[in-house]
């Protein structure tokens, strides 16, 4: 299976996940001596950002998912393999899969991503999804798009305005991303739909324990965020707890909420890289690294993304669960170790460039915080248009995406409400 | 729940099942006196001839399903609803829901479609699917690319080349469709994306009980679809009866063949509706309708599409399961029963008008039948991708269906490569 004969050994190195930070590692290891393996359970890379227009019907699972090996096909020293990562021994130095098969490595490097994070109510995430997956993502297109045809048919008024009802959790650019879309799906797509319903009445309460909506943004602009989503009609509740959450009801500060569709997006948690190595965790369970993004006590395993705590050196605080910062440190280790394949250098220290912070209300609605400067509205909304759809993989992903955000922006119309796969409530 | 408020009650239309016979014919009685409920167990209108691009990757669900309620909200005297048929109650009138919810109607129009037909071996549906719905076609697509990820990681020569092995049964259109959609898949889309396989060398076999493919067409036709398919590679067995199917290997002539997909396209059968009624069926499990469209014994009850069996007064001979004749008698009982509405004339004779019929087998090769004029090739194809486009319901699938064709026919790339729902082989 060796494609490259040298005279030392190539080195393997192994990758787990696909997600920016791993991408961006292959990418960087693409087309040199190195034998790389990218393992990830899923065939595709998603671009998680977006995922919440899949939830929205606004786009299709396609349009941001690309397949791993259509991206790494160039490069013939990397292989792609559908699997599911069971553990890692470290002694060996293999990476153990659920079928049994090992792959032995030389550098591992670690990116599994996170998941949701319900603290200490596992038994809600029946209730209250997050959005991590295409799964996820159909699921709760089906709940939306299902609690309005079952509305249409209630002839009880109270159990109708329920079903109407959507709570979601977490205030973070998440909660306000989905409560936005949620709004604009029921002011706009289906206003005229329904016979028997009014989708405009429809509730969408975004519920924040902490004192105000987006939290990691400056004052002003989560402020405006907080006014353009009251005007959509979204329900704003801060410094409420969510004390339980049911089938079928929320409640919230005491109050019971009756509810057609509970979302979660309040806090994520890494995936299992601390039980693998067998070293201690923080408490959103990530790993800590070093500089160089290496794990303390193994020079050879280094952990990226959502799964890594690393403490910026300038600010002293650990870098946030972001797209831009797995991709940065992704492609810093592949440059790093493909420097080392040629010199024996040690690895260069990781520095984050911050490329500003964005999060999306709606049309002609966003934030964007570049520190020194920032931008709201409908500037900022282009922004985050252009960005998003440069930052995907492909040009007809590109232009597919950009055609039907064009077409959205002009008819107001969503393209893809198809109440399919997942708990289909209505049947 | 009235909207209008006339002297005579106006009458109530309930029509089961919103594809093309359903969907025409409540848009025929869309904006009239008639008060209409169309019931469909889904919330979207699909476009089945193209569900075969979906199994293989080359588009999405969306892009061929449009929501319902979407394309009938200009009528406001039409109701959708999201629901189940458990039976109808013909002495009450009433159709009976799953949920127990009745529909009271005047007049019932039945056409809820067809299933594939296993004949005597219903447990053959399990290892070989039909294509008839959007769990189906995912299902398949999962199946399909699971087969290339897991021959990628098999070490033994047999079993990979099993997996590599795809089963078509029935050289219908429905067959000849897939056979070469898969092949194309194959030695186009994947061929550069694997490192320890050749997809190129994948088998597809298209199995055929009869003396040849496409028995409906002419013979020249069938001859050129067929020389098209073995030149794309595809394997074709006529004149072969399929014995077995089981989890991985299909008997076909006696011999076993090993197989990572098998897929069913020999033959449909119709729905319920004969137990609904309680009336006879054909062979094919159709109910005979008179030359309204009406069932015997039955004035006010009307079955169309794939589950009515209507004897062509021309030919003698039952007309086909083909979405152009669902539509145009949908269409023409909708109009009937409109100009019923202001007049009580009797409802005129069905008759229907041979638009063509067409069949693809892939790039720059389709066939279309006209009966006195006959068209193969790319021009054949061409027409195929514009009719197809043109039967497509809204402007933006349009759109979005024509640039990914043409994306797909400039670059051999296939853009929704995604493994999920379904069963997930690899999981």
């Amino acid at each position: 299976m060796m494609n490259n004969k040298t005279e030392a050994p190539s080195p393997r190195v192994v990758i787990v996940g696909a997600g920016f930070a791993g991408l961006a590692c292959a990418r960087a290891l693409g087309s040199t001596g190195a034998r790389v393996t990218i393992v990830d359970r899923h065939n595709y890379h998603l671009f998680v950002p977006l995922l919440y227009q899949v939830a929205t019907a606004a786009l299709s699972p396609a349009d941001i998912a690309e397949p791993i090996r259509k991206i790494l096909r160039r490069h013939r020293n990397v292989d792609v393999l559908l699997g599911e990562v069971a553990g890692v021994d470290t002694a060996n130095r293999s990476v153990c899969l659920a079928d049994g098969e090992r792959l032995d490595y030389d550098r591992l490097v670690l990116a599994p991503g996170s998941r949701y994070n319900y603290f200490a109510h596992p038994e809600w995430e029946a209730w209250a999804p997050g959005l991590k997956t295409i799964a996820d993502a159909r699921r709760l297109r089906s709940r939306l798009l299902c609690a309005f045809e079952l509305a249409e048919r209630e002839r009880d008024p109270q159990r109708q305005r329920a079903l109407l009802t959507t709570v979601i959790v977490g205030g973070g650019p998440t909660g306000v991303e989905m409560a936005g879309a949620i709004a604009e799906l029921a002011r706009h797509a289906l206003v005229r739909d329904f016979r028997h319903v009014d989708p405009a009445a429809a509730r969408v309460m975004l519920v924040e324990a902490g004192p105000r909506i987006l939290a990691a943004f400056p004052e002003a602009l989560a402020a405006f965020a907080h006014r353009r989503l009251e005007r959509l009609g979204v329900e704003i509740c801060c410094g409420l707890a969510v004390e339980r959450i049911g089938a079928d009801s929320v409640r919230i500060g005491g109050d019971e909420v009756a509810a057609g569709a509970v979302i979660w997006g309040a806090g994520i948690r890494a995936g299992c890289v601390g039980d693998w190595l067998g070293v201690p965790v923080d408490r959103a369970g990530r790993v800590r690294v070093d500089a160089t993004l290496a794990v303390p006590d193994f020079a050879d395993i280094f952990v990226l993304g959502d799964s890594a705590r690393f403490d910026d050196p300038g600010t002293g605080n650990a870098l946030p669960a972001l797209a831009q910062v797995a991709h940065q440190q992704g492609q810093h280790l592949g440059r790093a170790l493909r420097r080392q394949l040629s010199s024996e250098e040690p690895l260069p220290p990781f520095r984050f460039r911050d490329r500003g912070n964005t999060a999306i209300v709606g049309r002609n609605a966003a934030i964007f915080d570049f520190g020194r400067w920032q931008l709201k509205g409908r500037l900022a909304w282009l922004l985050w248009a252009i960005v998003h759809i440069y930052l995907l993989v492909g040009f007809e992903k590109r232009l597919l995406v950009a055609i039907q955000w064009l077409w959205r922006y002009l008819t107001y119309q969503r393209g893809a409400r198809l109440i399919s796969g997942g708990d289909d409530a209505a049947r």
